[in-house]
């Protein structure tokens, strides 16, 4: 019987695939799916797989094989495809056998991944009606392609199915990562559980792990327990959940490679350690955010057999073959405020402290060599006569990347990808670890491992965390997984909203949070003319709200700034539709659109106004929802002059450009994003 | 000058006093304050006391008392008191001293509480401008009126402030639980201790943690290992995360009881250990729900071997006074069809199952009381001869609670707090465990602890529970600390309004996971009409969701009925102006609030239609939907036929009943909540 269908099924592949276009775009080349990261092939196919209340799993195993992981991975898969059906799935058996079976879906692989860098995660997925392949040479690829397949569901009235398809997938590059950054706020076990579900969706591979800061020192450590006794305020990870973290990653296809950052941003381990410093304590837990000057002594034997015991327990704990060691912004003030220090300078020869933190570097690197643990640091630890295990994180920049990768040092790019700078997701997405262009030779390409986005968490809280990681590190994940010619913006952002929808169901916040934070902003009023100027505006960029404020651990995280989204979406379609519109689309059809956004943008401040009245929280933003309707009010006449081609008055110029210029300002750490829209608007005016 | 600025304070506060009349109402006798549970005495006075950046904290400590649980308490205040109002805190050490201090929150306690039944709770809460004194006997009371301080807070256009007051407050009822079920939707560590953060905040003192079922053994078991490990599909909380629930919990004055529940209910325990079943295995995890057979063999000295291990590892690892063992629902058939345990029955003269049961709960209190442990159990396990230390939970009713307390036993009331049955608000609420009327004496008043909400989690995920739970256990929370006259619903439902949006602060998903899930329903498209429709309905109530499918742990709970929210207020409050207008209310105005929502819900279907087509999983409520706007539509005329004083057709009448009574259909599981409403409508058309 399985013996016929498996004949059967052949054949209706066969007739099919002879029958079909093989290309993965429309006529008019438009993207028909919502994949994301595109995959590296793909043809679409006629047809369906329906996914009925009779839809099945089953795994091929190879004999010898593991298949536990391959078993949860479709279990979850199952899970999350009647959570989005609403289909009571009527067999919740996933049958294991070592030989194709004859269920809706079938999964094979030939052998157990491991969780290393450079381990294959290729995948090969072929839909036809009825029937679902997906073939792996290792589970983790089974993995990828599982979401691979979720993203590929689709709904008609005849209901939910997959549409046939051949993807053969596999990554550009082997390091896509995400650096979270528990120290400046901790972040509970579950905020990292989610974000590595959200990783695993997007078919991110290592989560870097930043584990000690100035502010706090996030891990349980037996041999020194001071560290995090004293350095935490009681929020660290303990050993067993390290490895809960650990094991929920590696189901899911994720490397954890920890980050202690050393010899500076070291403050909380000298809190219960100021022997270890190169300046007498007593130390406190840092508050403030920046570069601080508490740094380990490196002259001193004690802080090496400290860190020798340090990372004996930690790279026990760790099972990742990269442990990432900082050694970024070191200031240098303690050690030349140390005579003792000074003087081993000399004695070493020494010209600078950069030379004598690389000797500092050379005596970590051979600790973590005695343990198998290969270095990675920021750019500062690329120093001469590092051998090229050690790899380079650059927050430099692509140079940095591209002379690493000429000395014949492993890199990962980092530059580009600091998501908590509160830049556009096109930004993100266009800055390639190896650009078309790029004149690097293949043995230098390959040494560019890939890239990681950085989530540092000075002005982020659990509450916030994801909106600031999601949607956007998605097409991070996209530009570091697809072929380097993946790049029409316009088609990422019409998939990432999709994406970002799905992300919700594994637990992911950054929709609803802000829903949330706009309901306790107006103090239980409605939320409707909050969230019209939330719409268009967004948390100031780079390091300017740090200007704002003097941020501290303890600072709220609550405001209108944090509720506010990156890359406000409205806004950003209001500045394409205005582009369009002044460059050439003048026409009543366009112009009702925007009239539509200034309109409401314009009465909005009306309807503000009392809610401000009754929750204080909102005073910092009053000004400026004052300004979206005045400037919202010169759009809609400049609208009207271009569309009547009426010359404006200089006066009327004058006066609107004053406006506009002051409603640049920001205004609680917030900016008004479609201000430089309304600017074009008036400019077009002339 | 700390000296001369309490002598300030306590004229000031003398004055105050002086001037003020003392009652918790305004003039028209309505609450002018929003706390949930109410206090036990409460008088507000003249004048406010602002919440600046200046704002500080501190703890008078009497030499001997730990004061790190205040600490914590008040940090943890000071946090969600910053994020309310949006400042920066400029002094955020929490200075702690053994006397008086000047700051604006000055708190002081007499001793460290301890974990325990009938542990004070009490504390008295002053307010006057410039300054709050909070004072308890225990810091559990400090806890508790951290809770009611931030519930004082308020606003006005001069900023955010705590009105003056002087509270004076302590629970009814020492047993305010909350049971949640973690064996038939395990719900991960985050869930729990986001509950308990809620329990916290409205004063309940248990968690009562439902442990094992015949869908799960959740609990690590160092003794019988099998029991997590083939009993939970991995899904069981280890050791360690058990201790940190139980730290949580204390944190905030919270007992953990958990409850093992046997004989019956306890196919998982059997699944590793089936020679202790009471007929052969094998077992396998239960994936139904329901009573179900597989029981402990009473006739073995295995059985009671076993339990002896067993309880003596748990005794260790939890540390409250009460373990509960279930003891319901044992339908004796594995019993009946063991010879073996027939002739044990005989040959010990158990007339019945019930009295081996009883046997059989003898020896487990003979265990615990062993291990200090005081038993709990459902009513099945009150029996004659049994000690009156135990506890008897009544899921039967006030009837057995009372019986219970005059045999001698102490009880706590379940009966009427089952809110996975998803009853209104105000039934939950108006259920007293000793009504006003009850002849008790004062000695079997003392007797009923209190009582316990239950969460039971058969059609329950951790997407859904907070909602299945909040905020309807606010109610029940205050039935159970507050004086027995509080019990104006009216007030309870403004109150509740203000409670659960300020639950969401505490990570409770209650409110944002509807919009969640209906975004993942209407698959992309706009949620506005879905949530219309979602707004007055709510899931079948009692067991009759049951009674639409074959539920199992496998089933989708990701459909409309489970984003629907019990005692949906829309549809309450719609219901409420119907009766107010036919009830005497003929006007107008009071017309025009039923015709706008009348009208909306009219039109919806319309919007909805498209909604549907695209999303498949909608289809099941698109009759739903219909009737909906039928039924608005029916009630639109008979508003205009009662405002116009015309005599209907009996045509009219006759078709719209039938409408009405189709529209009472449920679909989806879920039933439309106005029909009734428009019912009385066109009943008042006569």
């Amino acid at each position: 019987m399985i013996f016929v269908n498996r004949v059967k099924f052949l054949a209706v592949l066969v007739l099919i695939f002879l029958l079909m276009p093989a290309n993965g775009f429309g006529e008019t080349g438009e993207n028909l799916l919502n994949l994301m990261p595109m995959p590296e092939k793909i043809d679409i196919r006629a047809g369906k797989c329906l996914v009925t209340e009779t839809f099945t799993g089953a795994i091929e195993a190879v004999p010898g094989a593991d298949t536990l992981r391959a078993s949860r991975a479709v279990r979850r898969m199952l899970n999350r495809l009647a959570g989005r059906c609403g289909l009571f799935f009527t067999n919740n058996e996933i049958p294991i056998k070592n030989q194709p079976m004859d269920t809706a879906l079938w999964v094979s692989f030939h052998r157990n991944g491991e969780i290393k860098l450079h381990e294959d995660e290729s995948y090969q997925l072929t839909v036809i009606p009825g029937r679902i392949e997906l073939k792996a040479i290792t589970d983790i690829g089974v993995i990828r392609g599982l979401e691979t397949l979720l993203q590929l569901l689709m709904a008609d009235d005849s209901g939910y199915f997959f549409p046939a398809v051949v993807i053969d997938d596999r990554p550009r590059f082997p390091w896509r990562g995400l650096l979270i950054d528990s120290c400046r706020h901790f972040m509970p076990v579950e905020v990292i559980k989610r974000t590595l579900d959200g990783m695993a969706a997007v078919k991110m591979n290592v989560l870097h792990w930043h584990l000690s800061e100035d502010q706090g020192f996030r891990v349980e450590c037996k041999t020194f327990p001071k560290l995090h006794r004293l350095g935490s305020d009681g929020f660290y990870y303990t050993h067993e959940q390290v490895r809960e973290v650990i094991a929920y990653a590696a189901d899911r296809g994720i490397r954890v490679m920890p980050e202690f950052d050393i010899p500076g941003h070291s403050t909380s381990w000298l809190v219960g350690y100021p022997g270890l410093a190169s300046l007498p304590g007593p130390y406190h837990i840092e508050r403030e955010y920046g570069v601080k000057d508490p740094t380990f002594n490196p002259s001193i034997k004690a802080t090496y057999k400290f860190f020798k015991k340090f990372f004996k327990e930690m790279a026990g704990l760790f099972p990742d073959d990269y442990f990432h060691i900082g050694g970024d912004e070191n200031n240098g003030i303690q050690w030349d405020a140390n005579v003792k220090i000074q003087a081993f300078k000399k004695k070493h020869h020494f010209p600078d402290n950069h030379a004598l933190q690389a000797y500092f570097n050379r005596e970590i690197l051979d600790i973590l060599s005695k343990y198998q643990k290969k270095m990675v640091g920021w750019d500062e630890i690329l120093q001469p006569g590092f051998p090229g295990t050690i790899v380079i994180q650059s927050w430099r920049g692509k140079e940095a990347l591209r002379d690493a990768a000429k000395k014949g040092y492993n890199s990962i790019l980092s530059n580009g990808y600091y998501i908590d700078l509160v830049q556009p997701t096109d930004f993100h997405y266009l800055n390639d670890p190896i650009p078309a262009d790029s004149d690097l030779t293949a043995g230098e390409r390959e040494r560019i491992l890939g890239g990681e986005a950085t989530m540092w968490t000075e002005l982020i809280s659990p509450e916030t965390i994801d909106s600031r990681i999601w949607p956007r590190t998605a097409a991070i994940a996209e530009r570091l997984w697809s072929p380097v010619y993946v790049k029409d913006v316009k088609d990422m952002y019409r998939r990432l909203d999709i994406i970002s929808l799905q992300l919700e169901e594994l637990g992911l916040t950054h929709l609803k949070n802000q829903e949330m934070m706009l309901r306790r902003l107006v103090n239980g009023r409605d939320t409707q003319a909050l969230k019209v100027l939330v719409d268009v505006i967004e948390p100031l960029k780079i390091y300017q709200r740090h200007q704002c404020a003097a941020y501290t651990f303890f600072s709220p995280l609550t405001r209108v700034v944090d509720a506010a989204l990156p890359d406000a979406k409205q806004a950003r379609i209001f500045r394409q539709q205005v582009e369009d519109f002044v460059t050439g689309n003048v026409n009543q059809e366009a112009a009702d659109v925007l009239i539509r956004d200034l309109r409401l943008w314009k009465s909005n401040h009306q309807k503000l106004k009392p809610v401000i009245v009754g929750a204080p929280v909102l005073k910092e933003i009053e000004t400026l929802s004052e300004d979206l309707s005045r400037v919202a009010g010169i759009g809609l006449e400049a609208v009207e002059f271009i569309l009547a081609g009426k010359k404006v008055s200089l006066q009327w110029l004058d006066e609107s450009k004053k406006v506009l210029k002051a409603a640049r300002e920001p205004r609680g750490h917030a900016e008004l994003m479609i201000v430089t829209a309304v600017e074009r608007l008036v400019d077009a005016c002339l």
